[in-house]
């Protein structure tokens, strides 16, 4: 198809942002289908600004073939008002919170890899950041009601499950790039088993079922082999090593792994986990994250706060430039899949792909309405789950835990419940062995830390009963 | 990809098909990526032996780029046995046995445009394939329980219900043709609107959602044009004169219509009918049944079965010359996807195409169990039917009467149960309106015309109770 | 338990009906423990407060141990405030709509024993009736949301629908005796099979499953009796004849019958129908309404509108009467339930009865959400509605025909969607006999009956496709 | 009623048992509306003839209203056949294997409380149990598919399970007394609060709502008193000091505890723990279970199988003499309800109780099929249990972990798949702090430990993989 489409509008919420933003001006460029104008909404302006300078002179250099008007404003209605897509990706809080949601556990020897989804961070993180999606899904039902929303914001499911318990009709669907690295991973070992090169990550067909960072692959081909078989020679041969393209390579970033974790699951649960095995490892109990020793055993990294803190300071720096016109940088395919959905929802390709939206079936052993995350297919305005299948009934053990701590989660972020909310953090596999007293002081530690960002109602003589 | 997949078994159920069985050694011998064996079973060894006759010959031809070996065999065991797939396409009964479910009920008023789905036709039709496919289904479970099993007999709904009641492990799916006849109607109505020919049916997206012959498409889609308010403006406008490419064209061919069911049951519901009008017909009360000249105005036909009758007669002496060598038809796309969905289920493609499974959730206002038509995913080794939506209220009334009805008839058939088969007949729509005596005189009729073929358990004596 | 409970406030809206609210102060008045206010809300403030003046002449009497005080309102904030209870039993429209419910349809050849169920009548009442209930909800959301509602008018189905639509948090239920005429047959049959006296009609143990007026039984006993092979004797036995305690009785009542059609219904699907024949016939194709003389074969009566309106003016010379202290009446227990649940949702009791409430499950297989007639337990503050299990596939398709209309009712009521709603009307078994065209000039004629109830929205040309 | 029953066949399995056969002979012996036989039978066929022996004297006596015959047997065959009811009640496997179960985890720090349900203890012994109850299922398929089923041998919820998953048709159910035992609390607590006295248990109304022994009760209600409000205050007065009716009693026997963790369960969940303390304790992690120290202050009591060892000796002698007819005893209610659900099931009366069977939405977010306890309606051939609503989401974490543990366990005993088994095993909040490697090292001994009563698929080397 030659088919173009104008005039498309995009809200960009989190416009100041200093990666996805810039991934997304990258893809948008060097998609020719498609122009139009994105608004890019920040409660910083300044940043959205910066980057909204940077789009446009993007925009202006002849080998972007997608033509795009970049705005920055800091009203939230201008930039919804109209928007054909809304895209969600902000820092919930700021630096500060993230420090105590990764940090403040480790003095009761609890360590996280990332810290943003679930175990005692992502749990005071979703406290956090679910007020922010309520007001954001209030603001996309009364200003475009009819736009396709895409969620980057970690936590992902709680994110998502909020905009659709605010707003039941949203078109909303949650995007992770954690699956496109098993499906890389599998390829490489294709190519290890057959010699074969796999051209095209989609290539490698995977069934997906879980939830996001805690997703689960039960049948995975390539052409006509089944994937399964191949795997299990290849997670025992690599089970002590672990497996890298680079070996080594695991060392170089804090982002990186030697799949070790994924081994282990697989060899102990026989499926395939589909996330990176920093994320996969916060979702069990303290196995993997026992102590920094024994995650460097495990082939992975914690992620220091002060590591982000860096990163973002030198990602400014290249935006000032970049918005200065003083740093050029190529266009290349960031690997991600927004610009390829935004194409299938307008209408000019068919993109089979994992999203995360409330179960409607598509998983028949979790709760109909939690935020899950398997294949659909992408069409002209439509979203369409596959089903998924079940969970094996160990496995469903494993996920079903985390479903119930985030259905607590959010309702006592929506109430403003204390208890509630103390009631799922004892109950994550993290923090669970440090017993309930020690858990209840990290609790409130915690929650004095990110006070400003919950409601009141939350305030601490509102608890009731305090085990003593 | 280049993938060539070599010694494929295909078990054909029905190999003497002067139909089907043809199509597919065409489409077969198109598709170079896959070579191998198909095995002919059939009741009437003879004409299975002619159709391998004939499928050699073709295969030695040098433009049939896929070479398959074609054997005849009158031993279900043997052609079952290392079957990588199983095609079913069998006439239940014979042509006297289907002139009775066409015709005995006119002499009461019914008319019936096919008699092989719904209505008094399709019913004791039904109960006739309900015990063959018992027998079916017990064979693939026992020579070939992992093989993929697509049927093409009708009734569709109950042929597939009774393979996964009997073996509920099966890996079964029915397909059928007639949505694409509505795809390419799309087409025709985007051109006229667009001025823009659509390259392929496929390109037209449309959701499925309903049972075989009575399927409904809510959401259409060809680019980003959304074909539903187009629909709207065609079907009010050929309201009355129907729409063909070439007008007149109907009268031609007993399967042909002018689309006019399809847009009055658009005007009343709001919602595209997917099937031919001849079927959609059959599914209403009679309105467009009502009589052979009300059929001749809502411009489709009946199907008389003499008609059948001289057609296979004329096909069977095609086959005889061209099983002997002496007739050369030339090789071209048949427009069925059989072949496409073997090329899937081995891993070739990924295809997005509409099904027919138990409703496990795909469709959400239907009963779990019930074979229901929706668009699957199909991928190496899997189909799996994506989450088409709910039903609105008042088609959902139409569909779910024949889905009880289905039901009813299973069970009937299963149980020997002749006031069961009874009950679902007169809560058939072309049945109720001819009144409870009338209904049941011709049940009695219908049923003493199929007796050989259904259990001793169906006597009348069993009936504890006629209504006087 | 010697318990008693003062101060409990009943509202009763409907406050100056003939019927339902007398039989409710008697049974009040023999309740000694409890006592209290009821306020008799009406929009006829007159009826209402003769309605008071009767109640507090009787709770004057010494034989009422039950006390209470009755006060009329035309304010429905005042009568629901503080509210511990809501009776609803109103008259949706007058006799003048009911009349064209009931006999406009005659002119069509549809009889109709009741009209205020399904069928034309019922439907068009329906549509009358949901914009009342839709306010009515809306008030009790507002001024009594924690208070029990019982329902007592039809479509009772549609009534108690509406209220859980319009306030999903309702604690709400109907209430039908028709249940209870049946538990009396099978106490005679009892009787007659065994020379027993069976004491209680609660010691007729049922399972009730289906929608009010047309529900089923598939389950009897008395004490360690099965009723089921009583009754399949039972109906054989009095198929022609019919059985009434006193033969001949049912001529003397147009509310009585012999229950030839429950007969009927049971040897043709071997279920109990457990509802008047009456509202059964009116469920069914027009077997038993096929006109009046087979009416009369079956033993049963059309409701004529004339009847009722005679009936209603003498009930009221009778309430003025009462209401000036002219007339005495004997305080005996009115068959009804109504006190019984109120003492058992106040604690007094524990009660297992028939109630009409949305379907979570009791009823496996209608839909989620549709309101269902079955057992539960009622106790202080609580309705629990036990497993009734399934339906029969037969008996499901002629069950969910209604529930799928009914739905559709409630859709075009709530949107005022007339095509909708004629989609629903076409769809009733005794409308479809009379064909499409016939039924859109009957529908139209019964709307412009009651337009001045239904919303503007329902406006013909709104119709955006007539059938021509 | 004064309706007498006679001809009625018990079958008991486990007729040899020491506790459960004499409390059923001693309620029968008190039921003056039925008599029949009891064939009592045990693969320790002596001890079922010694209660034989018992049970015979005891209906001899002249207080013994209910006159029973009592056979003992050794052929579950002749025990089956023509039997109304069957009640299991057995030890599986020795005391040296429960030995294993309760006290080998303590040597890894894990205290168990009783041992039989969850836990190490708890699931080892479900292993040993379910081929049992397979085999056992199937013997009642054969010979007695129409009785009714009643279990009280635990694991409650995985024995039942099993039947169920054997044989679906089975009319099976697990009784247990545990709730009562609440209600006699909340009886107690209501006398504290008003003075009153509560007559008999059954005044208590609560709905229950859980699985077996960590059932929990969100309503409860005294005649028109709610008891929640009540309790909160009572949980919270007594939270340190325990509630007893008579001071320290808890400290005299070994099944008896103070209550302290019912209400610090309710004090931080908001619910009534419906169980006894040292099975609630089980379910948790190690908070009231972290030492022996720590039980004794929560005021509850290990189990040692030493004590039963000891008890059961002295009831065997008690048995020999009663048997001997050298002691007497004074007939007594037990306290159990099984003569009560037997009477009711006969048709004698209408009992609302709590049942324990397979989920069909009586517990609307804990999976379909898995066993869950609620109140049950029982009449005349009939258990229907009642819609008990949602467990809220804290709470619905801690239960369906323990259901997903069942689950896995149920696959791993009827597939003998160790490392299943494993995973369950590793799940477990008493076994999850102890770590991966410990608790593997436990599973192992304890494994080896029952290994004579799994089956041989169960071997060590079947474990795929290892952690190391």
């Amino acid at each position: 198809m030659k088919k173009r489409i104008e005039n498309v509008k995009i809200a960009y919420i989190g416009g100041g942002s200093q990666g996805w933003a810039k991934r997304l001006m990258n893809d948008l460029a060097l998609e020719a289908r498609i122009s139009g104008t994105v608004a890019l909404y920040d409660i910083h302006p300044e940043a959205a600004r910066q980057n909204a300078k940077i789009g446009n002179l993007l925009s202006e250099r002849e080998e972007a073939v997608g033509k795009w008007t970049y705005e920055a404003t800091g009203d939230i209605q201008e930039a919804l008002t109209d928007a054909d897509f809304v895209i969600i990706s902000i820092l919930p809080g700021s630096f500060q919170e993230m420090a105590s949601d990764v940090h403040v556990p480790e003095k009761y020897g609890i360590y996280q890899s990332v810290g943003d989804t679930v175990g005692p961070g992502g749990m005071i993180r979703a406290l956090r950041t679910i007020p922010i999606y309520k007001k954001i899904a209030e603001s996309i039902k009364q200003y475009s009601p009819e736009a396709w929303v895409i969620n980057y914001t970690n936590p992902m499911t709680l994110c998502t499950r909020t905009l659709y318990e605010v707003f039941p009709a949203i078109k909303a669907f949650g995007c992770c790039h954690e699956v496109f690295d098993v499906q890389h991973l599998l390829a490489d070992m294709v190519e290890e088993a057959t010699g074969e090169k796999v051209e095209r990550r989609q290539d490698i067909h995977v069934n997906v079922i879980g939830i996001n960072h805690f997703t689960w692959i039960d049948r995975a081909s390539y052409q006509n082999i089944d994937l399964l078989p191949l795997y299990k020679q290849f997670a025992l041969k690599y089970a002590e090593t672990g497996f890298e393209k680079e070996p080594g390579s695991w060392e170089r970033s804090v982002f990186s792994s030697a799949n070790r974790v994924k081994f282990d699951l697989f060899n102990r649960y026989g499926l395939i986990a589909a996330a990176g095995d920093r994320h996969l490892a916060e979702f069990m109990p303290p196995v993997y994250l026992e102590s920094p020793e024994k995650v460097t055993e495990w082939k992975f990294h914690l992620t220091p706060v002060d590591f982000r803190i860096n990163d973002q300071q030198s990602k400014m720096e290249r935006t000032q430039k970049a918005a200065a016109g003083e740093e050029h940088f190529e266009l290349a395919p960031s690997g991600e899949e927004g610009v390829a959905i935004i194409a299938a929802l307008l209408g000019l390709e068919e993109l089979v792909t994992n999203v995360n939206v409330p179960n409607n079936g598509q998983i028949a052993n979790l709760p109909k309405g939690a935020v899950v995350e398997t294949n659909a297919v992408l069409r002209f305005n439509s979203v369409q789950p596959v089903l998924a299948g079940s969970l094996p009934a160990d496995v469903h053990g494993l996920v079903s835990r985390h479903v119930a701590n985030q259905e607590t989660i959010l309702r006592a972020a929506l109430d403003e419940n204390r208890q509630l909310a103390l009631n799922a953090f004892i109950n994550d596999p993290l923090v669970e062995p440090i017993g309930l007293k020690q858990a209840e002081k990290l609790f409130n530690e915690m929650m004095d830390n990110t006070k400003e960002w919950i409601g009141g109602g939350f305030s601490h003589d509102q608890n009731a009963y305090a085990s003593s």
